[in-house]
């Protein structure tokens, strides 16, 4: 186990910096999405690729040697499309194992950065062991999804930016492997207070810290596509059993509220992971004190399915 | 003709900063959109209401007497929708006039705030008319969508506020009716280089500055339901003849092209007039100079026809 400091994401911060965007704050105003505390979002999902897993993926291919076969990663979507894309950029080839329930669209952005898909199976670990099985017979560079020490680290840059953006006292962030929620518990190292999302259906850290121990969880939300790990990464659990205040649940309603709330009050099109967050707010699985400083991040934005900007509904 | 100075837009900002939301401001990356010239967005797409207009519609409610009548507006579509906004908000009662035009999105939208919608005519200059009747039979507030000093100073609020968050040479704005280009430009007062950009088929400033004066022009351009005002308001012409630098055309197009490269590298959709002053710089009807600091105003979000972040594409 390989602990992450503050150091090392900084560093990774250096060295991906250029081929990353700085993504925006944004503050709706209280009222906005019915929640009247005031919120501060990162809005991360005009990250390229549209999520936050190029941090990760960049970190993973400029601090590693890959070699003639390239790269090879296991993803439900997301985190393929951003290691095509980071390998499209830095010349390297990429292949690509997705579960049969990947959708098509996001299947489609991977195919678009150039890299070869390959659908096995019908969810997330199907498509690691193909991934792991193609490194094992080609020597492929294996970029995980989450539990790796550079893929953490990567992902923790989102929190580095956001300390430069606001002071806050509280982040809410969802969680999936937990490569993102470790990255950025272990920037922040408790100084603020860094409280875990997960669907009802997908319990990954929370059952995992119940136990003591990673554990296999059933996958039952239909956030799977982007959180739908079974369990936590070996590398996550220790910080976040460290530096993750809590995790709270929320059921899928909520999260369908508030990909509705985002849509119909900004026009934001997001996943459901990426409104997952936010939805332990609307739901009242969070309740913040008065006063305190609360960030929302807005991870994902690669929707499976249309949100189109079509229906009425007047701003918060 | 009343002079609009930087202290009305400070002063106007005072008075709705409660009121609107400061949008962020958003650097995706050189090579962006097909620009190798790096960019500074500012996304007031997210502004309540999809666009910019509540801080004119807010303005205006908040500084002039509303009698028992409520406002009324005419509007081919954002500018109603902030109308209703801000009556509902300050508990005024809200009529609106739209051309038949009127994309059923944004119609929905108005009626949505609470307000009473009214389709006459066929273009902007028909909902005008009747809005105007309507005022002489009731004493009802008219809130012009561009040509009133108030309407103009709450729109310059989006040039202070984004003078706050960045340092730029240059900004691009779209332009209608030429409320929101006046008050930028009343605000940087040619400290920083106002280009205003037009469809090449609804010319309003361009034609008005060739002749010296505002006149009519046809109105042709799928854009028409945000920027198709037939004439350039009366107050904003001096403005524009003072502080704008120049004015550049693009076509459908490339206005098109502008919305797709947004909605595939970014995942935001943005309406035709949103598009537009980034339209300039992909079709090159701007060129910036090496160095220069451009800022693109994406000034509203309403896309009429659902553009679903469905397609693929790697982000840029």
């Amino acid at each position: 186990m390989t602990a992450i400091t503050t150091a090392d994401i900084s560093t990774a911060h250096g060295r991906i910096r250029a081929h990353i965007r700085r993504t925006p704050v944004f503050e709706p105003g209280p009222g906005s999405f019915g929640v009247p505390h005031p919120l501060h979002l990162k809005l991360e999902l005009l990250q390229h690729t549209g999520s936050f897993k190029p941090r990760g993926a960049f970190y993973t291919l400029l601090t590693q040697t890959v070699p003639a076969a390239g790269v090879v990663a296991a993803s439900g979507g997301n985190h393929g499309i951003a290691v095509g894309y980071a390998a499209s950029r830095l010349g390297h080839r990429a292949e690509i194992y997705v579960p049969g329930n990947a959708p098509t669209a996001k299947v489609d952005k991977i195919a678009a950065t150039g890299a070869t898909v390959h659908q096995v199976g019908t969810e997330y670990a199907d498509a690691l062991a193909a991934a792991r099985a193609h490194r094992d017979r080609t020597g492929a560079l294996d970029v995980h999804a989450y539990d790796a020490p550079t893929t953490i680290a990567g992902q923790g840059t989102v929190a580095l930016e956001w300390s430069e953006q606001a002071q806050l006292d509280t982040v809410l962030v969802a969680i999936g492997g937990g490569g993102l929620i470790a990255g950025m518990a272990a920037w922040y190292a408790s100084r603020v207070r860094v409280i875990g999302v997960e669907p009802i259906g997908i319990p990954t850290l929370h059952a995992a810290l119940e136990a003591g121990a990673p554990v296999d969880v059933d996958v039952r939300s239909f956030a799977a596509d982007s959180l739908g790990a079974r369990r936590i990464g070996t590398h996550v659990f220790p910080i976040a059993q460290a530096h993750v205040d809590r995790v709270v649940l929320v059921p899928d309603d909520g999260i369908r509220a508030a990909q509705d709330r985002l849509r119909k009050e900004t026009g934001l099109v997001v996943e459901a992971g990426g409104a997952t967050a936010l939805a332990a707010l609307i739901c009242g699985a969070y309740t913040p004190a008065p006063g305190e400083r609360v960030g929302v991040l807005v991870c994902g934005g690669n929707a499976p399915r249309p949100h189109p900007r079509d229906a009425p509904g007047p701003s918060a």
